[in-house]
C-alpha cells in the first residue's frame, strides 16, 4: 500500500531484529560484565590509562550493539519499502536512524515530524 | 529485476544527488573560504582556542556535506530496491555507507565484498 | 625532579581520581541498570528506534565516565609536571589520552613510546 | 606567579604553535585542494560512495589539523603551569579543549567561565 505511512508500517518490522536477538543478548550480558569490571578497577584505584582502555572497549561494544539494531531496522525499512512501494518515506526513516547514530539533529530536512 | 546486483543497479542512482548539487556546491565553496580563513589565522598567530573553534565549524560543515550526499545515496538505494524488489542487497548497500560514516569496518557482516 | 620519567611519576597520580570515586561508582551502577534495561527491551521485541535511543544514552554515559577519569588523569599530569618541572613529558602524557579518546593512533608524533 | 589567571597567562603561549606553522599551512593548502576536488566530483556527477570516501579523507585531515593545534595548546598550558605553579587552572584549560574536541559541553564541571 503506497499510501501507508512509515509509522503504520512500523509494525511490519517491529520484530525484525529478533533473528539477531540471541547475539544481542549475549553481547549485552558481556557488556554488563565490562561495566562491573570498570567499577572494580575504580574501587581498586587502578591506573587511569588502564581504566580509559576499558571504557573505550565498552564504548565500542555499545556501538556494535547499536549497529546491529540499526542494521535490523534498516533491513525492515527496505523490506517495507519494497512491499509498500514507498521509497521516499523509508528514505526518511533510514536517514532518521543514521542522523541519530551520528548525533546529528533528527529529520533535519523534513518539514513534518 | 530482482536478480540485478547492487553494483549494476548503481547506475540507476548514480545521479541521484544532482537535485542537491547547487546546494552542495555552495557549501563546498563556503568550506574553501573556511579553510583559507583558518590558514590566515595561523599566519597571524591567532589564539589556539579561536583556531580550534574554526576547525570545529569546518568539521561540522564537512559532516553536513557527507550527510547530504549520504541521504541522496540512501534515497537511490531505496528507489532501486523498490524497482528491483531486492531489499536485502540494498540493506547491505545502505549499511555500507552507514558503517563508513561511523568510521567502522565496512560490510562487517557480509561474507563477500 | 626534571629527570624523572612520566612512567615513574605515574605513581604520583595513580590515585588522583579517588575524590571522584563515589561519583564514578554511582554512574557505573546506573550504567549497569541501563544495560539490563536494553536487554529487557530486546527480550520484549520493542521498537528499534526506542532501543537505539537507549543505546545512545548508554554511549553518552560511557563518555561521561571516560571524561571524568580523563580529567582526573590530566589533573594528575599537571600536578606532576609542576612538581617535576618537566612540561614536555606531561604534554605527551596528556596528548596520549586525548588521542585515545578521539580514537586516533596513540603518540603519533613521539619517536619512542 | 601562582596568582596569575589562565586568561592572562594565555599570552605566554599565544604563539606556541608557531613551530608547527609551516606544517599546518601545508596541510591547510592540501585541504583546500581536497575541497575543490570534491566540488569537481559533484559537478561531474560522480558516484556517491566515491564522494563519501573523499569527504571522509577531508574530515580526517581537519581532525589532524585540530590535533596539531590542540597539541601546541596543551604544550603551552603545561609550560605555563610549570612557570606559574598553578596546576589546577591549566587542568581546566586543557580539559576545555578536550571537551570541545569531543563535542561535549565546555567547562562542564566549572562554576564560572
Amino acid at each position: 500500500m503506497p499510501t501507508e505511512t512509515a509509522k503504520d508500517a512500523g509494525d511490519h518490522f517491529r520484530h525484525s531484529y529478533s533473528k539477531d536477538r540471541a547475539q544481542l543478548l549475549r553481547r549485552l550480558s558481556r557488556m554488563e560484565g565490562q561495566v562491573r569490571g570498570i567499577a572494580r578497577m575504580i574501587e581498586r584505584d587502578e591506573y587511569c590509562i588502564d581504566i580509559l582502555q576499558q571504557t573505550s572497549a565498552l564504548r565500542a561494544a555499545v556501538e556494535s550493539v547499536s549497529l546491529l539494531v540499526m542494521e535490523d531496522h534498516v533491513a525492515g525499512c527496505l523490506r517495507t519499502a519494497v512491499e509498500t512501494g514507498d521509497a521516499a518515506a523509508y528514505t526518511e526513516e533510514v536517514m532518521d536512524v543514521v542522523r541519530r547514530s551520528l548525533g546529528r539533529p533528527v529529520r533535519a530536512r523534513a518539514t513534518a515530524d
